[in-house]
């Protein structure tokens, strides 16, 4: 798809221009050169540097960049750099954010800090706030913003455009629909800004609208907002609330946010890391967040070695099976990952479910079963050269076909099943698949050379 | 960040309802219910279907929908559903395509319907699909349409008003901005439509425009342009050539495919397998392509495997040699995969250069020496109290220490090598991980234990 010795030359430049200036350049032209760009640039900027760097470009960030930079950044550096801030410069930060963003920002805040932001709000924005508030940061209703302009059905074109021509500064941008809206804040539909500009000017706006886009009940999840963006090309769509009032609108840049950050939740989940970590954290925190994982992984290992020790007898005789036991195991975990990495993904788009969730396992197990016999031919190859034993082969090639079998079938169903019992279906899928194909590896391999060879 | 058990509900649900009608509906039911879809939610459905019912609900799905449906389905099920159209059916879904949409598609096609899309075309089509034809798929060029409205910078307001009144119907989806041109299509800058909507008539658009936003090198790489997108919440951007002049224009719901499409390529990669692969794809197909990954995972499976053998008479004197090697290897694998996983990911978000690379590799060897020495007191306790062992508990112990250094090493350094010889930073990276891994956790452990131990 992507050609990667050139894709991120772009970026790289810039970060690479930029180190030369913070080490080389004055302070003058550092800050010069930070605050010339958007916030999410400097957000990138600030998540690519090491940690004394970071806080010292921080510094130079003027105040009224600040709160967009915040936002943009990873949880992890939000969190940090708000500790360091003095309670004026997070109030300053908090002043011009939008209703949405505030929403998500606020809630970081220490709330001696978070009291004040409120106080200083006027009483419109404070109730916007806390409408936007009383839901959940992953549904529709936390992803809104209330910056929408609405019409009603039977005012003219001509009414409209002169009602925007007296409030011009206040078309927000991504307006692409006004919404049009009954005298009790119904949402009835929307009238496309290229109508407004390219009909007669007395055509009633109700004879115009669309009111066949349905507008997002509050409650939908972040993840389905994005879904309905994406398949239907939204810049930008209205939500409202079971009565069918009209609560707010989301924009495309905020549903980019929620693409980026799912498609980068199955990567990092699988490996025991989250989305929101930074690159540069301390020493000590990293250790401990990833000494959990490999903690997990100790006990299934733990295990593994436990299936082994049953059969100390039989290595003892043979080591040659101590030499080849990796290999059935190593065979299962990477089939096995192949299987689960294609479920998890097409969980997370939605492709698979009760429907077609067999058929799935099925097909998964016919090729498991394939590449079984496949690389059991192979590998009873291998170890008929080696040891010139053809017990030890055939042995070493079942195991193999059973592993890959089982590897598929818990590849498979592994997070189908974590999902249902509530879990993340990313999430240590890949632990408990290892555990299950070392555990089924060194079984069938050494149990089948206790019975059959020594 | 999500919450996974409602995450996908609606999409599901729909596949759901689907898949009930498609069991028992009538024929006519199931017609209505699939065009009354977006192209890209059909696109969504095929790809969740198996073949042969995707076959079916294929040949019922209306014609003017098939060409954008097509482009929506990944690259596997589209060359399988181009395989079973007619020459007349590819002709009917290459009607009504967008250029940059039909610059895609056409390349999918078989050469002889190839031409006879060109020749349908008129001169002035044909013209612009050369232009973008002739960048690659993954560059600026390659993404952009041509349905750019342009106007003067000694235009008034009024003028522009008059001029787009008359042609209504063609102020193209996703327009929020008109560019603006000189005499010879050198582009200067771009006028908000909610500025022509505001501003008074008589204003010429070269005192409102804005030039600072700079238009995009028809060069630019996809991922730099989603970067770009992301960064600076455009809805669309102007392409332009080395003379500056303008080309055609990009526009959000394309660049949504792309970070979507570069976020699961990591994930795919990493696991040997692509993001355009079909998730239902003949078994023999399937079988194929996993193979593959499979061989080369056998490579370094025996190289472990030799590795072992080398220490043959060893085991033969200690086989709890045998039972504790593969918890070496094991952690080593899960800590060097950790690291691995966040440089790839910050290399595909263009966040790891050469100015902070050194950094991140010290940082990784700190965590990985610390995690390696909580582990390796862990283990050895283990050991000796399993074992009666005390050498045996320090060997492990220090052989765990070595391989997770180790691991973050190569789990830092692998991506950046991959990368500077020009190959995918993503693909293989875990199975050269693990065979260093492996080979140094054996190497080490079963070393340290000829050595001082038997």
């Amino acid at each position: 798809m992507s050609d990667t010795t050139q894709q991120e030359n772009q970026l790289q430049d810039r970060l690479q221009t930029f180190s030369t200036v913070l080490q080389r350049g004055t302070l003058q032209q550092l800050r010069l050169m930070v605050n010339g760009l958007y916030p999410a640039e400097i957000a990138h900027l600030l998540e690519s540097l090491p940690r004394e760097k970071r806080t010292f470009v921080w510094e130079l960030v003027d105040p009224d960049l600040q709160g967009d930079v915040l936002l943009d950044v990873n949880d992890d550096i939000r969190e940090n750099l708000i500790q360091q801030m003095e309670t004026s410069e997070l109030l300053a930060a908090s002043e011009g954010l939008e209703v949405d963003d505030l929403a998500d920002f606020i809630q970081d805040l220490p709330d001696t800090v978070m009291q004040l932001v409120l106080q200083s709000m006027g009483t419109q924005d404070r109730h916007r706030l806390e409408r936007v508030l009383s839901y959940p940061e992953d549904t529709a209703g936390g992803m809104m913003n209330t910056d929408t302009i609405t019409v009603r059905p039977n005012n003219t074109i001509d009414v409209v455009l002169r009602y925007l021509r007296r409030s011009r500064t206040d078309i927000p941008v991504m307006t692409d629909y006004l919404y049009v809206v009954d005298r009790r804040n119904h949402y009835l539909g929307r009238i496309a800004l290229t109508d407004l500009l390219t009909r007669e000017p007395g055509i009633q706006i109700g004879e115009l609208m669309d009111p066949e886009q349905h507008a997002i009940h509050a409650d939908m999840s972040d993840t389905d907002v994005a879904a309905l963006f994406e398949q239907r090309d939204l810049v930008s769509a209205p939500v409202v609330n079971d009565e069918n009032e009209l609560l707010g609108r989301i924009t495309i840049d905020d549903v980019v946010d929620v693409i980026r950050d799912e498609a980068e939740h199955s990567l990092m989940s699988m490996a025991g890391l989250s989305e929101e970590d930074d690159m540069f954290a301390p020493v000590i925190a990293s250790t401990r967040r990833r000494a959990l994982w490999l903690g997990v992984n100790l006990i299934t290992a733990l295990l593994a070695s436990w299936v082994i020790g049953l059969f100390d007898a039989t290595i003892e005789k043979l080591v040659a099976l101590a030499i080849l036991m990796p290999i059935v195991a190593s065979m299962g975990g990477i089939a096995g990952s192949q299987t689960l990495t294609i479920v998890i993904r097409g969980m997370a788009l939605g492709q698979i479910g009760g429907s077609n969730a067999g058929r799935l396992i099925i097909k998964e197990l016919a090729v498991g079963m394939l590449n079984g016999m496949l690389w059991a031919v192979v590998v009873a190859f291998v170890a008929i050269a080696w040891f010139q034993d053809y017990q030890l082969g055939i042995i070493i090639g079942a195991a193999i076909i059973i592993n890959l079998v089982t590897a598929a079938l818990a590849g498979a169903t592994i997070p189908l099943v974590l999902k249902k019992i509530g879990a993340d279906p990313a999430l240590g899928g890949g632990v408990v698949l290892t555990t299950i194909t070392d555990v089924i590896g060194f079984m069938t391999f050494l149990g089948l050379a206790a019975l059959f060879l020594v």
